[in-house]
């Protein structure tokens, strides 16, 4: 293990009808003046925009609300959001939706109280500084919630950039199951491969003598394998979705992540992709993460062949190591594909004839110089041929 | 899975040499005037204490000093300690040592800004408010330098009785694995010990539909067992050294544990023997967890069943699933007792003779009203029977 500092402070309320009290969290977490920053209009139509401005009235909180974050949030609405903040005071945001929408509220947390262009720490420099920020979460994925990441598409040539800081951590996080309730299966399928991607990206790692963390991820991978399922196809089996957004969470604060290096391959591989097509992010994954994985496998059998068995059940093949390891992958394509998931480019919708484009943009775009991957440190060449394996 | 809040707010800062920075974090978390708790001579003999001093004082940081927090620390040194932060104005407690140490200071922190006696927060008080407080953690074991957690023992009648509180989370708490190279290989086995307990109080639940953290708790189960041993042969081993230091804090922060009901009747049974014997508490609780289990087996076989095949590597017998789950209790003591734990009263220094006294003590002692436990409901006369399970 290496060193590290691991800080978590978001203070979590989970569980059925909390978000009735989200204007007293606010007010404990200091708001008087709330941006309330949501998506389309489900959250208008379940109710839950309702829930929460009666709450925030009720405990004399005035807002100003900003909606139509898309999923793969861009610059152009936080740019909105910012600005809106300046000119009515905000001192507090308060995201209502998915990873989206708070990975767009961070952004104008960040940006709010910024002089330069909030874009800047999508290219590098780092978040020192946000307006305090709560969220109610919609859908169990990429774990926004509980972390201090956030990622936003630049509409001007669609680049997707993410950034991360101590300072974008949620002050709180108001997670109950029953609003993911409403989730077409679809949705929550690619919630559920954000969230197994979550953990992949962690366990491909090059420190040794990692057996808590190992064995922390494995138990998560675990988890989504029983209980994705039966989300899927059942989508008002509370319990499941409860198992999973507990999950969500713990897959990506980085409490299994720690003292140990990560590989992130998956997502920026990912990231083209959801950035060029506009596809879900979740969907992308399921068909990038076999090919890198396969494409990667020799760089650590023994490490793919114990994922295999220790998560997917299969049995040890001791004289032959890598066909356990292959063994593990396809468990995991067929899996995905079990729950609705696409397997290649043609389901995705993205074209071969975009390979060129998607590798460079990869490769070079923002603050890349040629390479990507902490697991194995890919070339343009490799990248093409990942891309090429997803076909 | 039942609605419940989380909340771990402590900067963790983990690895090697990493105290010597502790001044800086004293700094940033508020102290100006901070009171150094710990415990007998061998901070002082490792060079711990003066490297302490030094950063303090490189921080320009002011210092008073109390040491000789005992193992079950009591409620004489606590009051002292609250004497001099009230004298000296103290503004931050710094706990240099293992639970001891650092449960004492909670008291302290408590204690020193509370008109009343501190012992009221352990008979059922709410702990509100406290000094802020930081720890360099030298035992993994207790996991409180990553909970809310504290106990302590009246001198009057040698009870020990237990708080919790929001307000008692350290700020920030350092991991430095290397310190703990330095314990006799009884007390490495004796915090390995309780991490295993804290796990076990945890997974033994009547809540139903906790996969994501059953699995949790295994893993950290799992990683004892592969880590613990390893850590016992080879005092130096810094690698098992820190995968057991994660673990600890993660099996007691209640990551793991949100929910689900808890069970706690070993730390309860426990409490009474180390409190009138004053033997190590791991030790208490490796001859009581296997009494506890195999008196309780019979209320959720299945559950026993299960961490005997998922954790200790049973097979499970389908015919008898008790068989099983008796088989996974085995296995805990033989772990247990290859770590050199003692496995019954004569091994503890613990006499047949006091089992009455033992048995009043834990129903009617404190806030207890004649039962324990959160698994099985227990009256006088199981935890008469399960102290006669130990002899």
């Amino acid at each position: 293990m290496e060193n590290f500092t691991f800080y978590s402070p978001t203070y979590f309320i989970f569980g059925k009808d909390e978000e009735k009290q989200v204007g007293h969290y606010v007010k404990r977490f200091g708001g008087s003046k709330v941006l309330v920053h949501f998506g389309g209009g489900s959250a208008e139509r379940s109710g839950l925009l309702n829930t929460v401005r009666c709450s925030l009235r009720e405990q004399g909180i005035a807002f100003v609300e900003l909606g139509g974050v898309k999923p793969n949030p861009r610059d152009g609405l936080v740019y909105q959001g910012i600005e809106l903040c300046r000119k009515t005071g905000v001192d507090f945001i308060l995201a209502v939706g998915g990873g989206s929408v708070i990975d767009s509220a961070k952004a104008i947390a960040a940006g709010a109280v910024y002089d330069g262009d909030f874009w800047d720490y999508y290219e590098g420099k780092v978040v020192e500084k946000a307006l305090p920020l709560g969220t109610v979460l919609t859908i169990s994925a990429a774990g926004s919630e509980g972390s201090g990441d956030s990622v936003i598409t630049k509409e001007q040539g669609m680049f997707k950039r993410a950034t991360t800081g101590e300072a974008l951590r949620p002050k709180f996080s108001i997670l109950d199951p029953a609003l993911t309730q409403t989730l077409p299966s679809y949705q929550t399928a690619c919630g559920i491969t954000d969230i197994i991607a979550h953990l992949y990206e962690r366990y491909l790692t090059n420190t040794q003598d990692v057996e808590v963390t190992d064995r922390l991820i494995e138990a998560l991978l675990l988890t989504m394998i029983k209980e994705g399922p039966k989300a899927v196809a059942d989508a008002n089996d509370y319990q499941s979705r409860a198992n999973i957004m507990w999950a969500g969470m713990m897959a990506h604060n980085n409490s299994c992540g720690v003292g140990r290096s990560q590989d992130w391959t998956s997502h920026n591989i990912e990231h083209e992709l959801s950035a060029l097509y506009d596809c879900a992010h979740g969907a992308g994954l399921a068909v990038v993460m076999p090919a890198v994985f396969t494409y990667n496998l020799n760089h650590d059998v023994m490490r793919f062949a114990k994922v295999a068995v220790r998560v997917w059940g299969c049995q040890m093949d001791f004289e032959h190591p890598e066909a356990t390891a292959r063994a593990g992958i396809v468990a995991l394509r067929e899996f995905l594909k079990s729950i609705g998931m696409p397997s290649n480019f043609a389901e995705l919708g993205a074209k071969a004839e975009d390979i060129d484009e998607l590798t460079h943009k990869c490769c070079y775009g923002g603050v890349n110089s040629g390479t990507t991957g902490g697991f194995v440190t890919l070339h343009e060449a490799d990248v093409k041929a990942i891309y090429k394996l997803m076909l």
